[in-house]
């Protein structure tokens, strides 16, 4: 594949990384910046990572979306708590054949895009690793990467495009054959640790799973979005469900094997910037509740961190 | 009945306001004191009420339980996290015919009084109200006031012995043919309201009762705190039971009349203090676990504030 136009459209931790490494693998990347733009301006882009440190000296760098203009692949990273602007951020990037990865956490996203921007040309992206950002312009890599992607009409054609795009990178990547079962298997990790490491106050992940009634709770919500996504999945007629075992199993060894891994929305709630409630809790409740189901745990759990917000929201009122 | 002399060990809200009352119906109270000493050595004991403002002008205080020796009556109103001071506090009030009354929070704590002093002497106070501590020697009691008193060995006759202790003073009390019955009545308001309002962040009670999710895990963790209960009075061949459908009737129509009512532990939460983990979630958990009950909801809350405790004690170590 020759190289493509891509636009990095938010930088953050998870935006810089993979665009840095699509950059790397020789593509035309542009990143659309705000906090740290004039550090990468002046020193560049920079990588930690345990696969080798590298760094872009002089990557192409824009403030506002209309200086990248019309390009081959949108990489849209940004927080799902400012989905309401995306049609002012990536709307400028878009052309009669650009498509657009969605690389955020949640349930929905990909059909507001696709609402937007026309829904054949939009892919999810679920990144399954470990980020952080340093000093601007630094971003460190700590563990894992891996990355799947679906297309939102389940594609494969347009999947095969994806991971044309990906394949010179140094990114572990791969397709699935349905989006929205790849969306909540996600969840099935996201909803209870995210969820439990807020719950308990911004713990990591050891703290969840070694405590034997909290890795209870995370287990029994985790069966309610296995039962909430097989349901959603069946409403779809998508012809294929979570196995509800064997995902449970995986995603308890995995988060066993973690140590004291932050997931992002624990970040979030320690550092005090918003938390992904919408996209990670409510959405995926309110399916849930569409369909008839009983998720006592997910609506608990999910108002607890709606009234996190909310208190939040009072203090700094 | 004559007046007794009675020692309030514990003079936080709890203690001062109600040993306040017994000292105002004109028996001798003496107060040990630690925090407020000189303050109301100088200034006497004031207390605010909607029944109207008393104060005691030259209460009798003292800084150590020798100073007071033994009494006819101990009104222990310590805080359950404080129970292993017990013995030293209240040891030497104790004479041979002294009686103790534990008005303070969670299951099991006269059966710890039973075991130093002797199960006849021991009975349990049940205290709705709220009171709260003010500048140094002020009490300001806002709103309710009733105590329910049972004995350990659910004798009538001592039951009628604390009533006439408190005939004359200005408190609504009354006796309960079943202390453990009482404890665990207590502790299905306690345990959904005490703990739903520290897990979503220092919340009052209104906030519970007004969201949807919220209220239905306080109810769903409520009912579970019945069973618990039932189960437990089974075992110990009570006769008397909990009626769950009126107990949890009357338990969310009283605290949707209460309005942002601030429970105790969310107080200790909000304020940094310990709070009464063990004695409110731990020990009817246990219990439960003993009689082999499923009791997934009170697992998770109490995990959840066992979790906010030692994360407090890793930010302060």
């Amino acid at each position: 594949m020759q190289s493509q136009r891509v636009a990095v459209i938010g930088s953050g931790a998870v935006g810089s990384y993979y665009g840095a490494r699509l950059a790397q693998a020789g593509h035309d990347v542009h990143f659309l910046l705000r906090r740290d733009y004039q550090s990468v301006a002046t020193g560049g882009l920079h990588c930690t990572s345990p696969q080798g440190d590298f760094a872009l000296t002089t990557p192409a760098i824009a403030c506002t979306p209309q200086e990248i203009g019309p390009v081959d692949w949108v990489v849209c990273a940004l927080k799902s708590t400012s989905i309401n602007a995306v049609p002012d951020l990536v709307g400028p990037c878009i052309g009669p054949h650009t498509r657009i990865l969605v690389l955020m956490n949640g349930l929905g996203l990909e059909e507001r895009f696709g609402d937007w921007f026309g829904r054949e040309r939009i892919f999810g992206g679920m990144a399954f690793t470990c980020v952080n950002r340093g000093e601007p312009g630094h971003v460190h890599h700590l563990a894992y990467g891996a990355v799947t992607v679906g297309h939102l009409l389940n594609d494969p054609a347009e999947v095969d495009r994806a991971l044309a795009l990906w394949a010179p990178a140094r990114v572990d990547f791969s397709g699935v054959l349905s989006l929205r079962r790849a969306r909540w298997e996600k969840l099935c990790w996201n909803i209870p640790f995210n969820g439990f490491c807020v719950a308990a106050g911004g713990v990591t992940t050891d703290i969840v799973v070694n405590d034997p009634d909290l890795r209870a709770g995370a287990r029994a919500t985790m069966e309610e979005v296995v039962a909430a996504g097989n349901a959603d999945l069946e409403s779809r007629d998508e012809p294929l469900r979570l196995d509800g075992p064997t995902v449970i199993e995986t995603m308890f060894r995995l988060t066993d094997s973690m140590g004291p891994y932050r997931p992002s929305t624990m970040i979030d709630y320690v550092e005090g910037n918003p938390m992904e409630v919408a996209a990670i809790f409510t959405a995926p409740l309110a399916r849930a509740r569409e369909l008839n189901l009983h998720t006592p745990r997910l609506a608990t759990l999910t108002a607890l961190l709606q009234q996190y917000d909310r208190n939040r929201t009072a203090q700094s009122g």
